[in-house]
């Protein structure tokens, strides 16, 4: 089995790549070759048992998708994007990369000819939902996107579900909680604090909480959304019908809450290491993003999270990134 | 005022074309100037208050569109579009008229300059939703198009309103009800027999029924088509917030209430006219439209339907197509 990782050096590519490396297989099929790309070289791992291949490069020019599948991958993981922040930016890089990129990658496979219909998991996001929201967003919810990155996430899910409609792919598109706890250095994003607030008093850092402990919020473990690309890469999707994108199971969970499991996990201590700095202009982006979602289809579809509380969130950061230990 | 119709040859375009023509203005505005444009040129109208320009060719190429707005038309109606079954068909076709087209018509918006920021009225399509369905479709349902038809307007929606949100126009989409009475020859649409079977009657022909009579779907009258374009080139979009795309208004009636209608307004001899020849093959298709609708939010925002029974859009046919008598 040939796999191909698109954004392979990001967040949750490496981490699927060292995943894809530790088993050596993908469900039942074993793993002959592994193309590893992403616009900066992805790193080179260390000992693989099959070929590894690095690839680097922009991907959204012409030719580039039609050379990144010429060795026909079976099973795709495009987790490439242009992050929020950056398309709002930069309006023209947004739209090339996150949709014209992925159209072409769409392409390619379509015009690719001899039978060559992989799998295909692609990655989304909650931000193709805008407020104002339910309480909690079903599966059966509109998509009114306010954010080009949300719109642009949208229209691929569109085309990710024709394109397998017709037949040209086997696709599914995942969308992806917010990661928690996201591992490395603090990050600018405006969700970045979720991740922030636990992270670095776990290290023995001062952090800066700008919204109130009511700010509610939907979250994953990275360990959870590798488990959620293994299976999209795996399951029979006849069971999804012609309805191929779904909203990934998450914890709901106030930042009141989060911090309350901060001090049972790790202690008063640890969790006294928050600064409360009301930050207007974060707590206004954070108003118009989603709280909650129901998620029944993924569940019902065999997704599963690793963690069932926010004590667990933390435990999975402790176990995965820090060894096992913490500073308190 | 300057008004620009993009599918103007088509049957809402030239009624819609009629009312510019025949009001001399639209809103509070008065016509100044008339752009109509279609891939084939569509009818000079032989005496109008105000200059017409007529221009045919194919809009999805390279240039086309800023040739189109470089007089800068305050409102924009667009209604090109490939049909659904063609774009079906037609798989490179669709996605270049009814996504590149509408795409590159909107990028040449953005990029004109000077501050130009039109109206934009884009007729979309019930088509955006796909079975299984509720009872009635709310305003809130999601979009799982079956056709790439569907895909294609549901993308054309979520770039109008970034595009809106974004500020480099003022957009609004429409999605129409099936129009009934649809005049001119019998249509070879699947969706044809439900103007059909009233509009052949009427003129003294037999026609086929091909599904039966408990079929149920979602009609407007084309009078009602143009009001509701008027409306959405006129009407105050701050109201809509970032939710620019409406279902529209409409009548749910199934077969047998539009052959009731038919008898009351017409009488028995002109329905008996209807004979049923049950097609698995259209009853296969029709099974998976649309059937009713909410359209709160439209009513909210002040579109309104010209009729209110199935009788009142048969009479409206006969009024405004047959000059007012049938054969009977």
């Amino acid at each position: 089995m040939h796999v191909l990782v698109l954004g392979a050096a990001g967040m949750v590519g490496r981490k699927l790549v060292e995943r894809l490396l530790k088993d050596g297989r993908l469900g039942t099929g074993e793993i002959s070759r592994l193309t590893l790309h992403d616009v900066v070289a992805p790193a080179s791992p260390e000992k693989a048992g099959f070929p590894v291949e690095i690839v680097a490069g922009d991907f959204a020019v012409a030719g580039a998708a039609d050379r990144l599948i010429a060795g026909r991958p079976d099973v795709i993981f495009h987790l490439a994007a242009i992050v929020s922040g950056e398309a709002e930016l930069d309006f023209d890089k947004g739209y090339r990369i996150n949709l014209d990129g992925t159209r072409m990658l769409l392409d390619a496979i379509r015009t690719a000819g001899g039978g060559y219909k992989p799998r295909l998991v692609f990655t989304s996001s909650i931000a193709v939902f805008g407020a104002p929201f339910p309480d909690a967003i079903g599966d059966e919810f509109f998509h009114t996107p306010l954010l080009s990155y949300g719109t642009q996430k949208a229209i691929d899910e569109l085309l990710l579900a024709d394109y397998s409609r017709r037949g040209f792919l086997d696709g599914i598109g995942i969308r992806l909680p917010t990661i928690c706890i996201r591992p490395g250095l603090p990050n600018k994003a405006a969700s970045g604090f979720f991740s922030n607030i636990l992270r670095e008093p776990l290290a023995g850092k001062e952090v800066i909480l700008p919204v109130s402990e009511e700010v509610r919020h939907w979250h994953a473990t990275p360990r959870s959304a590798v488990g959620f690309l293994l299976h999209a890469g795996t399951m029979d999707l006849a069971a999804c019908g012609a309805r191929r994108n779904l909203t990934m199971p998450g914890l709901s969970a106030t930042v009141g809450e989060q911090i309350a499991a901060l001090k049972r996990v790790a202690g008063d201590q640890v969790a006294a290491r928050i600064k409360r700095e009301p930050d207007p202009f974060i707590m206004g982006i954070v108003a118009g993003w989603p709280r909650n979602f129901e998620a029944k289809r993924a569940r019902q579809l065999g997704f599963t999270t690793a963690e069932s509380t926010f004590d667990d969130i933390i435990r999975i950061h402790i176990e995965d990134e820090l060894g096992g230990k913490f500073v308190d």
